[in-house]
């Protein structure tokens, strides 16, 4: 059952933060953060939020000096209208887990149909037992809709249940007065329009303050008893509550069906129609229905993106439930993306950053390419807000996608550890590509790839420049957040490289296909461009230090000395949480994989011995204190041959919010880190490679499992990889013949055939 | 007539905030800005102002992103009582130069009497002429006394005459909504305590929201006519008026004298009696006591600190002008130092950088010398601020001043430009050294100067580390703002191994007379420290440049490419507030001195063969953007024999502010520059220098000018150098015999003698 993930403890303020986003539901338009519908005491920290993917405002971010360009606002994710809170009267007494006795409490994620759910056993103060089950699920397959369906069955008493469901558009941001980080009150963004109570639902519109953005949520009820129901609505201020009770007897179940339908104005020109049109066919399609399409959905979802590790049933549970959570998060139109927190919190305000592109893409491209298209397109779709922010910098030409964002302003309001992170650039280029190697899809090259491709690649012309011959990129900051504003940073320049060399490479190729002149008219390229970024490309300045046989994070990053993390205390780290940053930036010291993280992508720039040496290098200077840093060491260790480092470093990253190891989860889900155990097994374990040379794998199975197996497309096929003890087992489950090298030999599948190789 | 500044034009609202700069009354404890004591109209930019050296309240200054140990609050100079307005009414009519007809409205700075006039004839609405004269004066011999002299004289009529005074608790700092860079509205730091009227005066005091800083004010009049005059005095909210009126005869003057006495809780326990007991005094002794001590204490200043023009005029004005600025700006005592616009304005909030010891210090040591000790003293009572401040970076030992603060506490709210610039700890401790090869005060370095050094010298250790076996220090920012956390800044470097060595030099003649003993137990010196320091000052890595013969501004200035000053429009400067400090960053190009600076400084560390080189490469980068960058470049080019361009660079730059050049004194003087233009011509166009080796000058005569003179103290003596087309005069004024080398030779000078050297 590693599909369903069960939490059967009192619930208390402690893991009140964590539950809620554990058990939230999201299908990557809205998300639901799993709070108690009956809520929790006033003083507990909770974060009770609803999210639309991509909806913001736009708030004062002030600098503290005020310099030339300098990011002075920022788009934050918003919490819309509450439409899970509803509380259950029995009799006079309310329901809560805070009276009374709790007899049962469990909460269930179920992955395989896509809801969760609430099985509670509750005897009241005054002795009344009830039975309660509370099922939610956000559908996959209407992105509007939101659903609960609570059950009381009373056990000992015959009476009267009630239900106050509430539909509530007067909401504000999480605050916490306590954590400077976050803001000590909540301010009102979204401003209530319409709060109305209409024939058979309720509907409510908002406005943001600044955005100019407008939400709508319609929400209807069903009841389902024996006996007669006694209905009936009001409103308080700006919001609905509607109130169902009946007289019912001992063992009967009885069931309140509550269907939220929300939209926006980012997708829908006539808001409120849009959400009443899609809660009338709610209603005639039924709850049943969206369970069971639900379930279809998530069976082929599974199908195709299937990975299961035999052996360690913890870690295959952990796993699947970090690919459910990839799919919560990820945008299914270009009008959003994917959060560094998905739909599950308001960690990092619901920004995009290049958490996407580098660690959560990969998954897709490999089981789900469609998606990993909604995600570049959505780049596409801010390429005039990424060439603003390359203005904004004085870069004459050229775009820089922002190092956060919702609808595309850069909203970093500190720029050496942001902005300067010119790399996304690269990563983005590096996502296409990967994209394009994986599904050969030229037509989205053509569209909007090459296009994103030859501006980044103009803005790589913009900001570097040649000093003895080579070409220099200055004043950027690498993935390494602790070593800022350096110059030649060995991954920027790196992927920098490879943007200019993706960028001339699809160039010809389209131009050999005669498809490249409406480009060139539209971006007004001259081939002269074309030259030059071949050329810098060729003379771009790969530091290498011939001593120490190692490749320098940055020009003057040897220079420095070395932090001694033997002797910092444990609860001095994260280190950015306890030094400041110029204190950092002096010393050798990283945060998290840099020039470890060029040799997953860019292998062929160094001579393996040279990364052996960088890996053991910077393996004694890495922190990780970024949750997007174990991942890489695991991946690049195995690449390396260093298998006992590669499983050691994957350890227990999977069950980084399952078991709350960074005791921030309570805030959203890491969705990166999930990205990067996916890529732990199956570009590192299993080293799958796809190029433009094809595709390859060269798997080990770590000691402790007994075997995993994994499919993934390629070109339009879907091949199975099986990795046992003495054996590997690759076959074709759709698609036509195909070439796969498997370590040094190269294999032909046919379809549903298998090859074995014994490797041991 | 050099010592006084007479303008004679139509006031309006484009001169009005100048004029409040330029005839502001200051002395270094108050300053009071030369606003109209009638107010001007409601609309009109006016910066209404009162400020007390070091007086100061709290203000938040949130960071766009929270990281560790950020500043995020500033110390901010408070505008405080308003004694300056007095209303003058004759019969019904109110005075003001915006109704009725201006016959003649002169403002005059009288710099040898210490005071500023207005002079006024004027016709009212109705027909009546008044003359009228109003003298101001801040007291330099009772730093808490402001006063103002208030004359009228009926011209063409009989009739009423009365005086409105103003005393004004209910204050706020300046605020401008049409610039982002000024508050948008005033806040109320300075909270009314009590205000009332007395037996003969008014008393009023405030304390500070947050600082927990009390002041009081204190009020008394003296009205002299002929005829019996009738006063009254009542509250309005937090304000005591003061009415005097009188009926008078055609030419009879009437004099209304204002005494203003100011207290702090900074400097006095009873902040009450201290400012009654001062006004009992003042009132005692009468005006013209403070007008002839004023008198006094002016003629022994302009006694010691001469420095002549001959042959320029205007230019006499202008450096007369400029060191009366610096008197007036400078504290008086240790609680306070000399902010970036004195006493005259809110620019810079009133904050004290290395602009002090750079640039302002030196004048005083050379003619003041016991000013300048104050100054010192001053970062000898922040010590432990700056011990905190290395501490907030990081740092285990030393101390790190603040680059801008008004008690201590870094200010600065971007700190790649502000508190990175570590130098500030060299260019104190290079103060302490002129100050101490100056004067030879032994006592202070015993007793201050010499812990300062130790303290400094331990964080450059601790900053720095060894690389290659150079002692290399990374991350920090140099003087030139448009470079910012780079290696191996070669000014920092400089300033480093200078206060280095000066700590050991000192440390080893203290030992040698027994007097160290004390201070090395105070901070636990060990003998190992000093070893230490004088390793690295030899090790310290001077950047140099083989290929080019020049010295690098950091490790990779070299490899950025050259901004292109010319084809950069004049509107765009000065480039900071035009381009995002990460373009600046990339391209070779400085806001002002930094390499240059360091040739002033520091001119044994390279060849004068690499000094000019270097000197050619940064002046054709160098966009002096600073207000501190042309009087470097004058000096070095005295220096390096370059006389035209030394005189080219000085050229208005002594008239910056009384002609108004840089557009922006209305927010007050730049004292920086004042101090820089005297070291100009005294360090520059005569070469003065002074060192352990003795006292030299080297001077030429700029050929525009027929002579220039000026007077220094060294050891003790006062020597007057007469500088003149053939000859240059060296003369003893004061002391015993001294010796002075002019260009090669070394001179014997006697009391009263004059040596004669002919040089062309």
């Amino acid at each position: 059952m590693d599909k369903i993930i069960k939490k059967n403890e009192e619930y208390n303020e402690s893991n009140c933060g964590l539950h809620e986003t554990l058990f939230h539901n999201a299908n990557g338009y809205i998300g639901v953060r799993g709070c108690l519908e009956e809520g929790v005491p006033e003083e507990w920290d909770t974060m009770r939020g609803t999210y639309i993917n991509g909806f913001y405002d736009v708030i004062a971010m002030k600098q503290a000096e005020n310099l030339r360009n300098l990011v002075e606002e920022k788009q934050t994710m918003l919490n819309v209208a509450d439409t899970q809170t509803v509380y259950l009267k029995i009799d006079k007494e309310f329901f809560s887990l805070k009276t009374g006795t709790v007899l049962k409490n469990i909460r269930t994620l179920n992955m395989k149909e896509g809801y969760t759910l609430r099985e509670i056993h509750w005897k009241s103060p005054k002795g009344k037992e009830v039975s309660i089950s509370i099922k939610r699920m956000t559908s996959f397959v209407q992105l509007s809709l939101f659903t609960i369906e609570y059950c009381v069955t009373p056990i000992n008493f015959n009476g009267k249940i009630s239900f106050l469901s509430y539909h509530i558009a007067n909401v504000s941001n999480y605050s916490n007065p306590n954590d400077p980080r976050l803001a000590a009150e909540s301010e009102m963004y979204l401003i209530p329009q319409k709060v109305e109570i209409m024939d058979g639902y309720s509907l409510a519109t908002s406005k943001t303050r600044k955005s100019e953005l407008s939400m709508c949520s319609v929400v209807a009820h069903k009841m389902i008893a024996t006996q007669k129901v006694k209905e009936t609505s009001w409103r308080e201020e700006n919001a609905i509550i509607f109130e169902a009770s009946v007289y019912t007897a001992k063992s009967e179940h009885i069931v309140l069906e509550k269907y939220s339908v929300f939209s926006d104005s980012i997708r829908n020109k006539n808001l409120e129609e849009t959400a009443v049109m899609d809660l009338e066919k709610v209603l005639n399609n039924g709850l049943n229905y969206y369970y069971n399409t639900q379930k279809e959905y998530l069976k082929h979802f599974w199908y195709q993106s299937e990975l299961e590790v035999m052996g360690d049933e913890g870690m295959n549970q952990a796993v699947s439930f970090n690919m459910y959570q990839l799919l919560q998060s990820a945008a299914k139109d270009c009008h959003c993306n994917i959060a560094a927190k998905g739909l599950s919190g308001e960690g990092y305000e619901g920004h995009y950053f290049w958490d996407t592109e580098m660690f959560i893409a990969p998954f897709f491209t490999l089981t789900n390419p469609e998606l990993s298209k909604t995600l570049l397109s959505y780049r596409y779709d801010i390429l005039e807000a990424a060439r603003e922010n390359a203005r904004s910098l004085g870069h004459k030409k050229g775009v820089l996608f922002p190092w956060r964002t919702i609808a595309g302003k850069e909203c970093s309001g500190y720029f050496p550890s942001g902005t300067a992170q010119y790399h996304i650039d690269g990563d983005i280029a590096y996502a296409i590509m990967s994209y394009y190697h994986t599904t050969g899809d030229l037509d989205f090259i053509k569209e909007k790839g090459e296009e994103i491709l030859l501006e980044t690649a103009r803005l790589w012309l913009d900001v570097g420049n040649y000093s003895d011959g080579k070409f220099v990129i200055n004043d950027v900051t690498g993935p390494d957040e602790y070593t800022c504003m350096i110059n030649n940073n060995y991954y920027t320049n790196c992927c920098a490289k490879y943007n200019l060399l993706a960028a001339v490479t699809l160039y010809k190729l389209l131009k050999e296909k005669n498809e490249i002149q409406k480009l060139v008219d539209k971006i007004q390229l001259s081939e002269n461009e074309i030259v030059e970024m071949e050329e810098a490309a060729e003379k771009m300045y790969l530091l290498y230090d011939k001593k120490m046989g190692i490749n320098p994070q940055d020009d003057s990053f040897l220079s420095k000395p070395i932090w001694n993390l033997e002797e910092t205390p444990k609860e001095k780290f994260p280190l950015l949480l306890h030094y400041h940053p110029l204190h950092l930036y002096r010393y050798q010291v990283c945060k998290q994989a840099d020039v470890v993280l060029a040799y997953y992508l860019f292998e062929k720039e160094q001579t393996r011995e040279t990364m052996i040496k960088s890996y053991e290098y910077y393996e004694k200077i890495t922190t990780h204190d970024s949750s997007l840093s174990t991942c890489v060491f695991s991946i690049v260790a195995s690449r390396l041959g260093m298998k006992k480092k590669a499983y050691d470093y994957f350890g227990n990253s999977a069950k980084l919010d399952l078991e709350n190891i960074h005791n921030n989860t309570k805030y959203g889900i890491h969705t990166a880190n999930m990205g990067g155990c996916y890529m732990a097994i199956v570009n590192g374990f299993a080293e799958l490679r796809i190029s433009e040379k094809g595709v390859s794998i060269a798997p080990f199975l770590p000691e402790k499992w007994e075997g995993y197996r994994f499919k993934f497309r390629y070109l339009g096929n879907l091949i199975r990889i099986f990795v046992k003890k003495e054996e590997i087992i690759a076959e074709l489950v759709e698609g036509t013949a195909i070439s796969i090298r498997i370590f040094a030999k190269q294999y032909e599948l046919a379809l549903q055939e298998k090859v074995i190789v014994n490797y041991k």
